[in-house]
This record gives structure tokens, sequence and C-alpha cells, in this order.
């Protein structure tokens, strides 16, 4: 069965966008993994007629609607009191949650104040939901076939009290339908030209199976999801369908799964292969080797960069030729290449990539306009060099220029291997 | 007058929790800094039937309905299509849209597909609202007392549309209530010490007057806001209480006013005294390089960086005495010092910072734990080398380090020019 769920987060720091809601997300990944139908998510303030018409709006059409936020204790937060006056319900003294209370207080040195005893009263129609980390209770109502939670706000007693109490019953009391999702991580091609070529089998998609294009600078992630009764059953026939595309597209341009990031992805292959690598980053300014260094356990095989902005250091310190930088300009295929080879020898390294680009906003010209971009790899067989002309705008220049310059690694490393 | 505002936002990656609506918080702030009141936020699939419910819950309670995603040349966009549907209107061939597809296309050296050429069809009840970054055309509906606007959902095409088109246009259609805020950039200051010392400024604020803050790693934001009826009067408030803040706190922690970024603040010292600087890391693998360079213009003072995760290339590059290396360990005030004085001299800059720290999650030790970070600044006049106990996520340790790092030499400058 199809469990619909409504996620009603409560809070004027949502809209007013000082607080990016990141429970919504946590909540609806957790549900639409275990079954559920997400359908709709609001931010809404902490005020009383917002969140009645929010309920009035949902109560018999949804079967769940979560709320989150609004139960702390001090004024601004009214979820308590607008939901027990909703359901006409009374408050009782709930004893264990005081007790609770004064425990947490305790542990942490304080005396429990007026306000936080408050919080131990409870509505009479709701079951009390035990908060582990924090001093406000959870409830629960049932009216009209509609389930309604109320959870805090603050994320990590959000998600312990969802983990333990509140994704348990419901999965107990409702076994939704089965959803399996799986998604393909590209890099290189944009939307259009991968819709072109995977347009066939995006045209023959099994039933009940979707496709979405998720973009975002130098990357497209192609997820596929889909929803029946057996897990197993759902996974298999996504496989069989990412397995098509994969062998449309090619593994140049599939690199990974899930959100693989492609530095671990890189890193990965490295690691299994005993390799070592370096970079020679001009427009990069160091991003290539900072992608590369947020990876736990990079210093296996990364070595070092030397990040070369002035034509000395390129010089100096990479090998380039003088009268080459000159000739040509730092920005160009023998200067990239230089770069990659120089940094190769001199840090002794198996693998070098290097960047040199117009990163922008300033300094491009109509024969090497901004976001003209040179990268290129030294390996231990060969070494290549490819122009890229990216756009304007000098953080996603970088991004891009970052990610080309990986893939153009792992590509040559995968071509290497395979020789 | 009170203008309300509803966002809906399109995607079924916002309900499965794939992406998080980042969108949302930053349309709210935009809208909110400008006077508007955002009513609601809403999340909803790529469902012809849900957008519609959406949209009639809205049309004549709300006066701006602003959505944005489901733009796309894909087939799993169609916010275009249920619009204009929706408010039956027919499909024409906008020429200036498809020659603004064509030149992005021929920017980047693609040719202009079909899908794409779709995208220059638009609903003639619209106002067609240009998109400077991209091929998907923003939409302006007006029914019963409502806007409808439809933007992108690629967050680099929705905000260029917000700034340039869509707050212009509402701002000057409404006139909303005057609001102003002034947000102090902080560093190397938790939350609590913060809110410590500026205790008693905040129990005096002016009437009206808000202070929130908003942490991220390494950084405390401290949000002071106003509404009222004189722009320029509330302005001059929040200057007052921004200049108690500031006399308390000193310059060593407060860096700049509004989303100033640590990395462009120190850029425009060193431009402004024509100095010169290098990077010399470790643990930080690249990213004060990046940081820096992320600025533009960052090429008139930034030479060089020595990313040196291996001893080799820390001896062989910065000159790190190798007994030294042996002696007290990499991660120790000899060798960050050394780091820091040998970029100097051999990238022959006026300032070098350099890290070395272990970032995790593994290598920590009893005597230095995961976290444990040396920081350096080697200037003109004198050499200085910070210990920091950081935490136990990589990513984290190396944004706070790489903070840290920046905000080192930014007071070493300051002091230098002061003395």
């Amino acid at each position: 069965m199809t469990v619909s769920v409504e996620i009603i987060n409560i809070g004027d720091e949502l809209l007013i966008g000082q607080v990016v809601n990141t429970n919504a997300s946590w909540m609806g990944s957790m549900l639409s993994n275990a079954g559920f139908d997400v359908r709709k998510i609001i931010a809404i303030s902490d005020n009383e007629e917002e969140i009645e018409m929010a309920l009035e709006e949902s109560i018999g059409k949804i079967d769940v609607v979560l709320m989150s936020g609004g139960l702390g204790p001090t004024k601004d937060d009214i979820t308590k009191k607008v939901l027990s006056k909703y359901f006409q319900s009374e408050m009782y003294f709930h004893k264990e949650a005081f007790v609770h209370i004064q425990e947490l207080f305790k542990a942490r040195g304080f005396q429990v104040s007026e306000l936080n005893k408050k919080q131990a009263y409870l509505p009479t129609k709701a079951k009390a939901i035990p908060n582990r980390n924090g001093t406000a209770y959870g409830m629960w109502f049932e009216q009209k076939n509609t389930i309604v939670i109320a959870m805090p706000g603050v994320p990590f007693e959000m998600k312990t009290m969802m983990e333990n109490e509140i994704l348990p019953r419901l999965i107990s009391k409702f076994q939704p339908q089965e959803y399996a999702e799986l998604t393909l991580m590209t890099t290189g091609l944009g939307e259009s030209f991968l819709a072109q070529k995977i347009e066939e089998i995006e045209t023959k998609l099994p039933k009940d199976m979707k496709l979405a294009y998720l973009p975002r600078p130098g990357i497209v992630r192609l997820r596929l999801s889909i929803r029946g009764v057996e897990k197993q059953k759902l996974e298999k026939e996504l496989q069989i369908t990412a397995n098509q595309i994969i062998e449309v597209l090619g593994k140049n341009v599939v690199y990974g799964y899930n959100e693989d990031a492609l530095e671990q992805v890189l890193g990965n292959l490295l690691m299994r292969n005993s390799l070592t690598m370096a970079t020679a980053e001009s427009c990069t300014g160091g991003k290539i080797a900072h992608k590369i260094t947020s990876v736990a356990g990079s210093s296996a095989y990364f070595q070092a960069s030397i990040v070369s902005y002035s034509n000395e250091a390129k010089n100096h310190y990479l090998a380039v030729k003088s009268s080459d930088l000159e000739q040509y300009g730092a920005v160009s295929e023998q200067v990239v290449l230089q770069m990659a080879k120089g940094a190769r020898k001199a840090l002794k390294v198996d693998y070098a990539v290097a960047s040199s680009g117009i990163a922008g906003p300033d300094g491009g010209t109509s024969e090497k306009p901004v976001g003209y971009t040179w990268l290129a790899v030294a390996g231990p067989y060969n070494s290549i060099a490819i122009l890229h002309q990216f756009g304007e705008h000098r953080g996603r220049n970088i991004e891009r220029a970052s990610l080309a310059a990986l893939n153009m690694l792992r590509i040559m490393i995968l071509e290497d291997k395979s020789s």
C-alpha cells in the first residue's frame, strides 16, 4: 500500500532563511527509504493560525503528518498549545517526563527551571513519545485516519526520536510499499547531452521507474527510483537499467554511484594500485589538492602540490621553460604539459595533473576568453593536455576545472591498467 | 503594507531528501530582507496534480507565489507545461530566448539540441523573464491579485534571476515595509563565548531590534535586524549597536560585515598595502591556497603554495630540517615555524602561513589526538605559531584550520601596519 506523508516544519527561522531546513531533507530521506510516499514538505512560522490551517488542509487527506519544531520552553514555541487546542485536549502532568527532565539537568549540573517544568505537561489525547536527548517530549495524535506526530526541531533530538520511536512505530503500523533508488554519478557531459545519449533507454523505462537529472557544477547525477512490492526485485530492476545507461555513456562519464565523490573514487583507484600523485596548479589555485586531501587516508597516495600562481614559481619549481612562458603564455598547451611533467619528475610520483586557465572575472582576451582552461595529466606511459572552455564565473570555473582534471587522471589510470 | 509571499519548490529530490532545499532559505532570506512577509515554504514533487493543488490553495489568498524548479529540458521537468495548462495559455516561440540559448551553447562550443530548442517555447499569458546563466526562461503570471512566478531550480540560475529580475520588479510594484539588517562576521570565538562577552549589549538592545547567532565552522555571524518606517534611521540604529559589539569583541574577532569572506578581507588588506604572500600547507592540503585564490584578482598578491603532504616535500621545498622532523614530528611547533619561514624565503614573499596537524579521522595519538593542529605565520618582523585543538571531523578541521590561519595572517599584518 502507498502511505502518504506530509512534513510540517515550524519556525520563523526557516521562513526568513536564517536556518536551512536540513530536518526536512533528513526526514524525507528516512521516510522514502522506508517506503513512505513523501508528498509535501511545508515550512511555516510559529503562528497559531498558520499551524491550524496547515493541519486543516491535511487531516483526512494524508495518512501521516510529521511536525517538527516549536516545542521548546520559550514564549515563541507554541506548537504544543496549538495542537492540544486543535484536538480539544486537556493537559496533564506526565511524571515520567518530569523525572527525565530532572535527570537531564542534573547530568549538566543545572537546576530545573519553572519554564522547563512546564514541558512535563502533555495533552491527554496524545501518546507521549520519549525524547532521549532533550526536554521536549514528542506527541502522537490520531484523527479521521490521519496520524499527527509532533517532534522537537533541534536536529539532534528529532533524529534520535525519529530513528528510535517514530519510524519503527510507523513501519509496524503501515508496512508501506517498498521503494528503491540508485543514482549514477556522471561528469563531463551536460544534462541535455546526457539526455540525448540515453533517450532510448529513458523512453523505455520499466513501469513505475523514474529517471531524474540532478545537475551541479561539473557533475550530473542520474537518479533512478522505483516503487513496488519486493525490495530485492526492485533493486535488481534498477541495476539492470543502470547497467544499460553505463553501457551507453561509458565509464569515462559514469564515475560512480550514490553520491560518490570523484576524489574518493580516484583515491580508491590510486590506493588499490599503489600509485602516487601530485598536482601542479595555476588557475585551480590549490582546489584539486584540497579535494584530493579532503579524503581520509589520502596521505597514502598524495605527495604534494605546487600551486604556482606566478610565472617564476612555474619556472623554478616545475621547470617550465621561461622561453615557452614568453612565447606561448602561461595558459597554453605547452606550459600546462610542462607543468604536469615537471611536477611528476620533481615530486617523484606516478601521476601528476596540472591546470592553467583564465578563471576570471578579469584577464580574458578575445583569443583566450575567461573560462579558457588547459588541463594536463602526465603519467608513466604518456602525457595529455585538453582544452576546455568553461563559463564566466570564477568559482564555477575553478570547480569545473578541478573535477575535469580529477576525471582526466581517473581515465588515464583506467586506460593504463587495462592496456 | 504587508505583502504575503509563498515559496513553492518543485522537485522529487527535495522530498526524498537527496537535495537540501537551500533555494528556499536563500529566497526566504532575500525576500525578508526586502520587507516581504514569507508565510509558507512548500516542497512538492514534479507531479501535475500536486503543482495544481498547491496553486489552487494560494491563488487569491497570497500576494506573490514564487516557484522554482522543473523548468529543465528533460522529461521529468513539467512545471512549464502545468502552468500554461493551469493559466489556460498557448505556447509561442520566443525568438529572443532562442537566440540566447544559441549564444550560451556557442560560447561553450556546442550545438543547440532539439530538447534545448523546446525551451524557447513559452506561454502566451506569462511575461518572459531572462535567464542570464541558463537556458530556461522564467515566467511571470498574474491572476486574481496573485502573482505567480516560475524560476529554474538550479541555484546559480535562480539566484541571478531573483537578484536582477524578480526582486527589483516586486519591490517596485509593492514597496513593502522597510527592513534593515547588518551582520558582523566573527572568527575565533564560539557562540557561547561571544554571547557571554556581549551579554550586556544584548539585554539592552533597542526596541524592535533582534540579534541572531548564526554559526558555521570557524565563523559565527551576528545578525542584527530591525523593521520600521525609515530605512536610513534603521540603518543608523543598527550601526550604533554594531559599533558597541565591535568595541567589546575587538577587530581580531570581528573581521568584517555582511557575508564578507575572510579571504576577501585579507586580500583587500594585502592589496592595499602592496604585500605578497604564500602558503605552506600540510593538514589543510591546499585549502588555504584555494580560499585565497577564490578571490578575483588574487594573483596580485598570491605567489604560490607548497602543499607538502610528505616529509620529503617539507624538507626539499621548505628547508625543514630532517633532524627536526625526526625529533619533533611533522606536527610540531618547530616544524610548522620552519615551514612558514621556509616558504617565505623560497617564494620571496612578505608573508607566509603554514599548517601542520592531524586532520583525522585516523592518525591521532594520546599525545597528539585528531584535531591537534599547529599553525604559523612568518612575516618581515617576526614569526608566530599557535596550537589549536579542533574536533574529530576531517572536513571541519581542515576548514577551521584554514580560517584560523587566514585570521592569524590578517592580525599580524594589522599589527605590523599599526606599529
